[in-house]
């Protein structure tokens, strides 16, 4: 082998413990690269940062460029750096060929010779750089307007991986990886109740993401209450959780299964019909509320406590409710515009909203997502969303062990 | 009990076996009602129908009602009727108070002394009756304009409920009701083979309701065949499903993961969102095909025969294609366009989409639904589509065994 | 069609209400025969017994055999009737051929012209009768000696199905057939905890199969009150619960994760196996409380208040602890001896016991199966255990909540 | 801090890419020690080994040991090692106290001076030293007999974890960590194609593991298939699925549910009960086959082509069959002698059966375990086989694709 492409890369931080130098030393090898450790000062202490400088070589251009991709998002960058590269967007609503693709990750670009933070960091993203050349954020495709300076390319850009393992003894590293309903719960109950308060007292908002089996297991009450007492304090959903949580304020159903008797009730299954029906003969849900005729649940605490909801529309939906926001792309839109001061996320028992809001969020809110199903644990982690808790558990007994938490803790 | 309020009400067809007269009798039963069975004339052969009338007895008018309005959607109708009743639209967007709410079953109004089927079948939905008074059709909430004469109450409307058991021995009838992933498969594909040939035979179409994973788990191609071969008729999907079928015809990848190596590749996390950039900066799937740049894949195919398809939008979209429809109530009016003359729907892989598309398919349109997970199935079934048949298998196997059926009978 | 085979059946009971009559009609029909109902007196009121005398008519012995094979377990007894046949057993460990094959309803046989209770009713057995021919009683086929006298075919049995419907609005008919976990959670623990203290109140003993989940979950010390609090009676598990439930007491961890901390804890994975030995080397279970050794958990309440249990030995056990019986035919005795007057029967998060168990019991005792895979519950309807009603759930924050009830419940 | 206590320990191999050392690493700080990279060598290229010595510091003697014992199942060995220890066994069916807790990893005893390899590697055992002093093996519990010499402690113990990362590229490594059903299925299906090719090339035996469900879902030909043609040389399962093997020989049913139709049959619940009795009456499969009433299905074949199987027993049997090991210690040692010279294993469809597999085999036996559940795969992966690739998919149209890969690559 004849290795004459050669690029230094460097990286910081904890490294060896947090397993992503062996990562990079893998991603070399096993892409026919060559290393060679130039230097390595390995932290002593828990909380020494590690410094290696690397030497990279492979046989062609070409192989060498999928070496530097593959290392990059695990915190390896180019030794040399210069100022990140941009192209003009040539037609409307995507990005030049060749730009550069996003991770939710801690994200900075070299302009004018300093390193900036991204904003608005959202995976799966172009970034845009603002005409003065001194700011980039995160920029979803459909928004390119003709004219708009893309970042293309890797050069002059570094991410900042998360040290996984490192914290592993911290808030919320109980969860070993592979997701199972069998771990403790009392547990996970209560490093998510000391999560929300820790975000409240820190001054941060509390995102709850929730499908509609909160409702139909009869979880309608203590999310209300959680509403009531500021520890849900942004909320996206559906049509489908407002319309049930309404239903029972109207009928005492969720899908025309009496809350009370857990038996269907005569015709119930018009009720969430009539409910939608109701609501928007009426105007919406705030005018419901506003007259009267709604006096409880979730949507009715929401709109007394002014707390901000998005209810995203789907092709599911029967009616809608009238704030049913039914684009999807203005549904995004609505949930960017909440996401900025969340410091931690709740999603319960929902497939759809958890894996829509999983995109959207930096990965640096942490998240929790309680399902019966450790499918949709699962999906959300194949697709990015690495700094998600899964607990497999059931909506209802599980929101009830946490509200109990959160009373308790608060007494003390 | 001095029961006073009396009805009678008759049922005609295979009201025992198909279990109709006895739901009929527990219904008047339980809600503390009286019955006298003054006509019954039993079928002798599996063939011939019943005759039933039944005196029902209440205590109070609105006991009567209760009863009335839960035996009317198993058949059993009021034995003197008059017309049906309408009220005039007051609002926008918005049905009646006291609206008739349909089912997926065949349903019938009686206008100007006629019996006139409605048109238009939905579940969920109330019925349209033209200005002429001589037909009735579904219409969404969203629809309905000020002035429209919408039917109310239950008067002069009758169903014909499904009469279930006495098909049990016929096609589609091999499922139990539990669902079980302890099934006899290829049964079940031999039973969905002979279903969509004889869809085709009859010169019905054939739809297919997919999810990503039939993707994912590399059954594109095979579902791009029978497209090919004209055993899919109509396509409704997501942006997933398409754009993770183009990835595969531009990459050889599935989010990432090749389908060849099943390893994920090098920068393979950006594939999907690369795919979704190149077919917007070239106009659209279709241009795409125009122009030579996509050559194979589902998509591919579709657009040759000339097939179909609607891709819905939702919240977790990244990009999306161009042909994506982003609102929710429009993706629905285009679903709804393309059903009429779907005489079978095979669904795969897919909660969200099943459980929409099981929202507008009239009942008698049979339904397949595959899924790896047993909880889709439950929902589509707890959703009121009964009419469908539920699989508990993985996608890619599961139509490769189709596919192969499919090939060995047309060579029959 | 010269049907010439000719018999005559009859049934009482809510025949109409609880869709026996018409399984038997189609029952009839469906495999070719003729029916015609020669008396039929429906019951007017909820309490109120129908009857009915069918002639029933076939091409050939054998199809009217298969017919009436196939009504026989819907109740429908021949009208003229004889004492039931028995053969003499041929060999140890097997009926003779043609064998009753018993199921879990109530049974009859007519003996001497009398008509008696089958004793130890359980599906899947033969029937003994004793020598004096004036009782007869369910027998497991590796129990059979050479000289039992066992009843063969049909003539002079009945069963009593149980009238499902009939009993809708009664006690645990909150749940609808297909396995959700979409259902209100609170009505399920109610129903459970009334069933319990209904149970107890009856003086019957209230039965629990627990799997490892439980532990695991956090629930030991749950279950362990109800021990105390006199609401678990009877207890079957195997030796991985009795082991974890140790391991807690001994270390605070199950298989190795810290209950309190939710981590893995150092050289945790061995705790289950340092447990066992400990048990194995003090002589049991019973001996480690007497000696002081063990002072919490289920096991320790179950010793300390004379609660039986039976540990059944499996293949996947490690040790086992010398309490646990590795003969998996002698475990199903140690169970059929602990059965009776069992009232009541809690099955959490066990697929292999469950079923064991439900194998065991009679339809009378009704079951609530909680488990957080769907697939359990399904496979325990689809093996016979009818009675059983299924609950979608987590195993520790279920028992929480019921825990809860039933104090609450005490209080008051 | 005044860390007084210290220990040298090395490793060797492929320590960092393999994530061996950052564990180890990570294992010292967490636990409050302290260390010094003395010697650090790292291997250049992917087939180099590395080299580290490592000193390690403690404030007391517990957590020394506490740090060491962590390390250990890492491949971190003391520097200086001495001979191992024993105790000699006090009481029959259970190790000394302090004894050392097999893994399924490789392991070596220093005896006498030299390495020596550990036999019989399986987890969760103690090791046995022959009187000689010359070899030791893995004994389970139950099997200790007074006066046995037990190995206690670490002291003059290795062992091997496997390199996992370093092989990523290799067979089998096509599977991420996470386990979803959205992976290619055909790859997979290719994958274990090819594993059940070399392990037979290389004269090494393929075991299979199966449950019920292989017969249920219509798989009982394919598997019999594979026995024919040679690729399956070790059969490991239950009462279950052989008796709905030889049901569905006998009846064409299994469950009662027709194969054929896929609908319950006419008594067919009772076939199964049938189908034992007749083959003990018969006095045993092999008879049964012998005699020519069994002439077909997977327990046929195997008698035919004289592969061993283990039929173990559980307590949900009816029957059972005569060759059923009633007791589950004689089962797991009839397995344990079945093991050797296994080079591959194939899961399909059991949990229980899969994970007391899993309990026997070390840790270098490839495993493949099929189930619909990604449960199963999960708990199986807990609990220590990390050799383990878990694939959620459908058993019959899973081995039906396998076939058709096997039968495919023979041709070639």
């Amino acid at each position: 082998m004849s290795a004459t492409y050669v690029e230094h890369v460097e990286m910081t931080g904890h490294i060896v413990d947090s397993l992503l130098l062996p990562k990079v030393l893998d991603a070399i090898l096993s892409r026919g690269g060559q290393y060679h450790i130039e230097t390595l000062k390995l932290g002593e202490r828990q909380d020494d940062p590690s410094f290696v400088r690397i030497e990279v070589r492979a046989e062609s251009a070409e192989q060498l460029e999928r070496i530097l991709a593959e290392v990059h998002p695990h915190g390896a960058v180019p030794a040399s750096t210069a100022d990140c590269q941009t192209a003009v967007a040539d037609v409307s609503g995507a990005y030049p060929d060749g730009f550069y693709c996003s991770t939710n990750f801690r994200t900075q670009l070299r302009l004018k010779g300093e390193w900036i933070d991204v904003e608005d960091q959202e995976m799966d993203c172009g970034i845009l750089v603002d005409p003065e050349g001194g700011a980039g954020r995160c920029i979803p495709m459909t928004a390119v307007k003709i004219g708009d300076r893309i970042v293309v390319g890797r050069k002059g850009t570094r991410v900042f991986p998360p040290e996984a393992e490192i914290r592993k003894h911290e808030l919320f590293e109980f969860m070993a990886s592979p997701v199972s309903s069998e771990r403790p719960k009392a547990v996970s109950v209560r490093e998510i109740a000391h999560a929300m308060r820790k975000t409240r007292d820190a001054g941060d908002k509390v995102l709850a993401v929730l499908g509609p089996a909160v409702v139909h297991t009869g979880g309608s009450e203590l999310v209300a209450k959680l509403v009531r007492d500021g520890l849900i304090n942004v909320l996206f959903a559906g049509n489908a959780l407002a319309t049930h949580d309404i239903e029972q304020a109207f009928y005492g159903t969720s899908l025309g299964v009496s809350l009370d008797k857990g038996l269907p009730t005569d015709e119930g299954h018009e009720h969430h019909l009539r409910t939608i029906n109701t609501i928007r003969r009426i105007g919406g849900i705030r005018q419901a509320v506003d007259n009267g005729k709604l006096t409880s649940g979730i949507m009715y605490e929401c709109i007394k406590a002014n707390v901000p909801f998005v209810l995203a529309g789907s092709i599911r939906d029967d009616g809608p409710l009238p704030e049913v926001v039914t684009d999807s792309l203005a549904s995004q839109d609505a949930m960017r515009r909440l996401i900025p001061g969340v410091g931690f996320c709740l999603m319960v028992a929902t497939t759809l909203h958890s894996i829509a809001v999983g995109n959207l969020l930096p990965a640096w809110v942490k998240v929790a997502c309680v399902d019966i199903s450790p499918a949709t644990v699962t999906k959300l982690m194949d697709r990015g969303s690495t700094q998600t808790v899964g607990i497999v558990s059931d909506a209802e007994p599980f929101i009830r062990s946490l509200v109990n938490e959160l009373d308790r803790t608060a007494k003390v």
